[in-house]
């Protein structure tokens, strides 16, 4: 795909660092939203194995005119240690996909897939505030949309994971830091208004739902965050249920004026 | 300056890496050139301080979809030092200033400042083989252009430089090469058919001429390094004795196809 912008010797540059780095759509995006704005930037895809990653990033800082990177899988948490100074709720999640420069040359992180998670379903018309909330899986992009739920306003949260010790971590942290009422969940959907799927489960043939598709109603708000297929089976099972639903790419869509706007430094 | 350019996550990277970094004009023009031939790439602008560069290409090297490197001023010598191979001409001048991989990921350099500026003054109507030539200046430019120079034919190189060390260096390693008669010369251009400017004289404001230029006679070809101004005094005083003449914008752009190519690996 061709996209315009402009690139000369006084554009500033951005890294997309991720293993694999093929399938990212942001370099064109995020290239044109801040051409859009005025600014001469490029985002450049950078392929970085974890092995690498520490050394690339230490190189890659010494660049007077690399102005912020976005981590990708597997570098989110790696991308943590890089930073100097973080957001609370970089801290909180020990993981940054978003890195600009602090005055000193130092790297700022932050992380946006919780905001770019429920900025994608208020797209799609739904409010987290007043929610009862069942999230299953509280790896990294589960707890990012964790925090940002509770933070949302959503009145209760459960959280289902096969690994309960990380599931359990999870919903003790929660707990302590905000009023919600946070719990352990299961796969049972009953009662809830908003569901969402933060676990790999749909991306293959063959996997089994993350949640009990027979027990979704009309009246739930159905979220996933798998991209490829673009429409995962749970949710073509809760459209088929009337559900209103929202999938990984509009999470995707809502996160790049997120990203653009802190790497921008706005 | 926008243009349209390909770039996603499959995009192919190349740094042109420089310090200062903000006048160069090969991220536009390369980038275009690779894109017209089919490829999925991009030429980046990095400004690496010379305290850095050594630990910024180690860091670079890291990533998979980093192909090639152009370095610039003040980095040629360091980027040959990273080289695990090189052309001929790059182990002669100690310089590189293209970089691409070898099958094992290593750096294989090459110079191409030599090729650049004969390519120009071909194209500007004047063929090295059989002239005598007179360069001034033995420094990274001179010494390439030098070369050039010999192994495109002119039976006579004389090189004139204020610093004698380097310049008897020059004339020195250059006899031992080839079977031209390269001499040590002077600011005096008589009886020559090629006179080259290799050295910064004509960039500022009160510089003197690196020639004498009431010596220049019409049939003489004049060229010229110097890209700022695009016209250098000593080029203006040649047209008006009605020279042809090369300026260094004509060296650039002849060299745009041959970094084209040897970064694609062609």
């Amino acid at each position: 795909m061709a996209s315009t912008y402009t690139l000369n010797g006084e554009t500033r540059v951005f890294y997309i660092v991720g293993d694999p780095i093929a399938q990212v759509k942001s370099p064109a995006a995020v290239t044109q939203a801040m051409n859009a704005l005025g600014h001469n930037c490029v985002l450049v895809p950078m392929h970085v194995t974890p092995a690498d990653f520490g050394r690339f990033i230490s190189g890659a800082s010494l660049a007077r005119n690399l102005d912020g990177i976005i981590a990708t899988v597997p570098h989110k948490f790696a991308a943590y240690s890089h930073c100097a100074t973080a957001s609370d709720r970089a801290h909180f999640l020990g993981s940054a996909n978003i890195l600009r420069r602090n005055p000193d040359g130092g790297w700022h992180g932050d992380m946006s897939d919780g905001q770019g998670f429920v900025g994608g379903i208020r797209a799609a018309g739904c409010n987290p505030e007043g929610r009862r909330a069942l999230l299953i899986g509280a790896g990294g992009a589960g707890s990012a949309i964790a925090l940002a739920l509770v933070e949302a306003g959503a009145t209760e949260l459960a959280i289902h994971d096969t690994d309960t010790a990380r599931r359990d971590a999870l919903v003790a942290r929660l707990k302590d830091r905000c009023g919600a009422a946070v719990h352990v969940g299961s796969a049972d959907p009953s009662g809830y208004t908003l569901v969402v799927n933060a676990t790999p489960l749909g991306m293959r043939a063959g996997d089994p739902y993350p949640v009990q598709v027979d027990r979704l109603t009309s009246d739930m708000f159905v979220g996933d965050v798998i991209t490829a297929p673009a429409v995962p089976p749970l949710i073509e099972a809760a459209r088929r249920l009337g559900c209103l639903t929202q999938v990984g790419g509009g999470m995707y869509a809502a996160q790049l004026d997120v990203m653009r706007d802190f790497l921008l430094g706005q």
